[in-house]
């Protein structure tokens, strides 16, 4: 068989689904493997897509692993290592030679670098900073400099840059020239010769411009661009709203220092929606994937919100303390309790998701904050009269009838579904409230996370309920 | 003043904020509008991108704003309809001509036309259909046939093919020829006679290989695809994992029927993410933005999680109701109840929050479901401990010593504080569990909503509160 034929064999027709394709892969080469096939197996991984590589060689087992990526070639090596967890880069470092690291630095994009020098111990980033050159050291050194989550700390440096007065012919001879190792060439930048950011102009202009035409004619002026320190977010937005493919950064006098690509956008958006989804369930955000995050920093994450809570239902006990008496007289209204607090808490986060999220894609703004309000109170209107009805012939067939729970009576079932009425409007109200307030004071909207809106329906759902109590049981 | 002066005025240099840049523009463009000064106004839209002029054109008026859009060029136009809501695109085809209408379809990409179709209105769709070509009629018939949220549904036709005899000059001869109307160049798609799909080249390998280089032996073989039919959050799960800028989507024989491109995977992130967040916070998934989701329709996404959680309150009204005797001997322990209830609910919440986000983003697999419940053990023992030692001393100090409440004695307290260790841990298991046997048996774990999870931990909590008291006051 030519080497052909077997290239051949990995056509999409030979079956037509890509996940049940690799894992066929993948089991061929732990075959290569366990047979010490290490020719075919070196082959097979170069055909690979780096990803499904480094997936591989994260399965197999510590002691052989590093042997089998020095089977890679070197450019390779370096797509597989920008691939892997920290883990396997953590154990890749500690057993290759320093110049094998450095080969291997080499070829990575500075964004990747940065994000390994953020993520590995000290005694690893040191190796690693000793094997890159001095001009990539002073790069990564920078990049550390600009804030946490920062367009600047999500950059890199790997661009196309071209001037105005080159032609297009002189622009594709320079791609050519300069593009093997830049993270796009597609988007190419103009720049003045003091750096300063002028134009872009994507290849697809290029390609269909004439050669003679001058890329001043050509490029678009109108340059969406982000400054070092704007916020991850804020880029990320600036993608999914035009429609990016690069996104140039320039430093406070507009000198371009920089480019994000939209790979490394789709990652801040799987992280920037964890981290909501994180802070909503009443956690602090975590660095790190959940199955690599140690148990102290999952503990330390999560009791913060969690004794907040706690102490803060003291105001719920002092509630219940203080109309002990009057509980203690309808001994079966206390009964009903839990389930008029859920239904509060509830509500009041279905309410404050949906809020904050509109906020955080931008569908509203609190401008809207009274919109927002109408809208809920017709929303909480239809729910808590809904739920009222059904509560008000649950209680009466269901609790009455079939569980024979004397204590409740109609005017027992009419004071909780009163109660539910009440306490849905509060807890909508509150719910969508809350986040748009917290964005116009500038805080994240997201931590008027839907616990702390519970707490306070809590609170709430118990007084409405023991006044409507006094109201239709008067006691 | 030249033209070319004034085109100069938006240089990044003059404000270094992007969003400040284009607010100052826009008020510019409401300027010239106001003075009637029609002309500069529409060369000054030209200049702005097509989103930023959508933005502009969705402020102003009703009455005024389908003029407006009549100034634009025809391709801008199509832009800029592209970029609209759903009632500004209504607004605009109820008040343009045919063959403005036309005109607007021909110049956009499949996809945007069918994501108009599903959602206008009846009435409109009929129009569009009418105005569209036959060929685009027929294609967006076949892409309404996919699954919703299939790779079919969301995959455009604009694509660039090539064979693979074709030298590089050819190649790019053909995409300088049919490029202009792609929704990208920069991957190009090499099939067969039959149209099957046999390997993908990008522009920057046509660029950097040799004019006479076959593409045969330029073309990447082994090609990450999606099938019609495939979810599309598993579609945007290749792009994330294999940092692509399209992906060619293939019917069940093999041929290449569309593809995906990156910014329309953006989108879907943004939806997906929506979703989950939906789900978590018992929502059913809604199709629209918050703004623009009808009363009726907010009511009926939220009804049915509250309806069910009310109901499924009733275990906990029976579980108080028959222990009502033992909880009146000591009658200060109602009051911790809330406060039990609510740290089992949030402390389950983070959990299968925690889990439901990693499974997501395949950070764990179902197979890991024992490392997860020992990593959650172990942080529920953490938390549990905290906070039981903060509560005990809290309960003596400021409910007993400062509060006076006579209710609160050391057993009481010891009572409670055991009470949390245990609802901790149970909560944390459940939470943690729940999703992963979701995921097993096919269901969606976000569907294993935190609501659900804080139901069973309400009843439990309680059943473990009665049996603390049990054990440790003798009642």
């Amino acid at each position: 068989m030519s080497p052909l034929d077997e290239k051949e064999k990995v056509q999409p027709d030979e079956a037509l689904d890509y996940d049940t394709i690799i894992e066929k892969k993948t089991d061929e080469l732990t075959e290569l493997l366990d047979r010490h096939d290490m020719k075919t197996l070196q082959r097979r991984m170069e055909e690979l897509n780096e990803f499904d590589v480094a997936e591989f060689l994260s399965e197999i087992d510590d002691n052989r692993m590093p042997m089998v990526f020095r089977l890679l070639s070197k450019e390779t090596a370096a797509d597989v290592f920008a691939n892997f967890e920290a883990p396997e880069q953590e154990r890749i470092i500690n057993s290759i030679t320093d110049s094998e690291l450095a080969g291997i630095l080499d070829e990575m994009y500075v964004d990747d670098t940065v994000d390994i020098v953020e993520e590995l111990p000290a005694n690893v980033v040191k190796r690693v900073m000793r094997a890159t050159t001095p001009q990539t050291r002073n790069l990564i050194n920078q990049y550390l400099h600009y804030p946490e989550n920062s367009a600047g700390s999500i950059m890199t440096a790997e661009f196309v840059d071209l001037k105005k007065y080159m032609s297009v012919k002189e622009s594709i001879a320079r791609i050519r020239r300069i593009g093997e190792d830049k993270e796009t060439i597609y988007v190419c930048f103009v720049i003045s010769a003091d750096r300063k950011l002028e134009g872009i102009v994507t290849v697809k202009d290029l390609l269909l411009a004439d050669d003679d035409t001058v890329i001043e004619d050509l490029m678009e002026r109108n340059v969406i661009f982000a400054s070092t320190t704007e916020d991850q977010e804020s880029v990320s937005e600036k993608f999914s709203d035009y429609d990016l493919m690069a996104l140039p950064v320039v430093d406070t006098e507009g000198r371009l220092v920089g480019i994000v690509t939209v790979d490394d956008v789709i990652d801040v958006m799987e992280q920037e929606a964890t981290e909501d989804i994180e802070k909503m369930a009443g956690m602090l955000p975590s660095e790190k994937p959940y199955s690599r995050t140690p148990i102290l920093e999952i503990w330390k994450n999560r009791l913060p919100w969690l004794m907040f809570l706690m102490l803060s239902a003291t105001f719920t006990s002092m509630i219940l303390t203080s109309f002990e008496d009057m509980l203690a007289v309808q001994a079966g209204l206390v009964a009903f309790i839990p389930m008029l607090m859920g239904t509060g808490g509830n509500s009041g986060a279905q309410a404050s998701t949906a809020v904050i999220r509109a906020l955080s894609l931008s569908d509203i703004e609190p401008g809207d904050v009274f919109m927002v309000i109408w809208k809920e109170l017709r929303v909480a209107l239809l729910c808590g009269l809904a739920l009222a009805a059904v509560n008000f012939g649950k209680m009466l067939l269901l609790d009455g009838l079939i569980l024979h729970n004397s204590a409740v009576t109609v005017s027992v079932a009419a004071t909780v579904s009163l109660s539910i009425v009440f306490i849905v409007l509060f807890a909508k109200v509150v719910g969508s409230t809350l986040p748009i307030v917290a964005e116009k004071l500038g805080v994240d909207p997201a931590v008027m996370a839907n616990p702390l809106i519970s707490t306070v329906t809590d609170a709430v759902s118990l007084l409405i309920y023991i006044y409507a109590a006094k109201l239709i049981l008067h006691i």
